[in-house]
């Protein structure tokens, strides 16, 4: 079996919501799987001197709009949020704590804290607000709570985090495919190509 | 008649070079034609806190290897410059002069510059290896140095790039059409669904 797309996302990241919608129909396509790695694009950017793409002078106005025609495309609900950049830390701890005991259910809960944050805006930081979801899900959002302010999912969180940088993890999404990085929504045609031909 | 789609690079940028092999055909499938425009990244950059792309930690390393893998995809054959980033002034003076007299000897100048460049990398800063380039072409090289020191030449640069400020450009390639601005090679797909459907 070849290997997982490894798939790399900050919830704060508009567009790594917007790759939700396609990457699984991608890899699928490809008989592939998708190993999903929340990232926390704060840390990159100390190392590349970034600050959050919708909050720069031209560029921001161009990827707001930009980012709108995409999930048009896409078919995709988006808002403005009312709180950006997302302090996605709380999101991405208890990402890392349910993927450690049922991957599935990670994913689950990365879709529904996405629609929570860029369908429909909410405020996403509070460990509360994060567990209110896994609560909706069915799942067991006091056991959750209390993971998150816990060392093992401190220590889950930052090593993930460690390696993606280490990887060269510095957007969102990026993708990992046998090796090869693709970065941004704008490479699902690439990648496709890349898959089909195995790279050229 | 539809407008043309603008096209904005810098001949500093490997992904405005790259697009050259592109936009043509991109224009001409949807009975379009191209208006070239020369910008200056530079002048962007200090509005928008950017560096050369190729010169950031750790997404400098990406670019370089996307753009590798796009020209092998694009056919292009392409090269690291043994000057980065080119001070593209000289250049782009040429390319607005030689639009001003006939635009299609522009577009061919445009080729020929970015060939030089990108790839075979020779610095293609001074003056005089503009010149040229404009000899080796067959046209008056001579007279093409003489006009990049006047006034006139300066004027008509320094309105082409407020003027893109203006619009919004502050990337290489950026194409204008019908008033909706694309950023990146990575939007030919994209252009080309939008340019078929009239927008979405």
């Amino acid at each position: 079996m070849a290997d997982p797309i490894r798939f790399y996302f900050d919830f704060s990241s508009p567009y790594g919501y917007l790759a939700t919608f396609r990457i699984e129909a991608l890899a699928a396509a490809h008989g592939r799987t998708v190993d999903w790695n929340a990232h926390l694009l704060g840390v990159a950017m100390k190392i590349t001197g970034q600050g959050p793409l919708l909050n720069q002078p031209m560029r921001g106005a161009y990827a707001t709009h930009d980012m709108t025609r995409m999930a048009r495309e896409f078919g995709a609900p988006i808002v403005m949020p009312e709180v950006f950049p997302l302090h996605s830390v709380a999101a991405s701890r208890a990402f890392y704590w349910l993927k450690g005991k049922n991957p599935e259910q990670a994913v689950a809960f990365v879709h529904r804290i996405y629609q929570a944050y860029w369908a429909q805006g909410r405020d996403m930081r509070a460990p509360e607000a994060v567990a209110a979801e896994a609560d909706a899900m069915g799942l067991d959002g006091g056991a959750l709570r209390e993971a998150l302010a816990t060392d093992d999912a401190k220590q889950r969180l930052r090593e993930a985090v460690d390696q993606a940088i280490e990887r060269g993890i510095f957007g969102s999404p990026m993708f990992d495919i046998d090796g090869e990085l693709f970065w941004g929504c704008d490479k699902f045609g690439q990648m496709d190509r890349w898959l089909k031909n195995g790279g050229w």
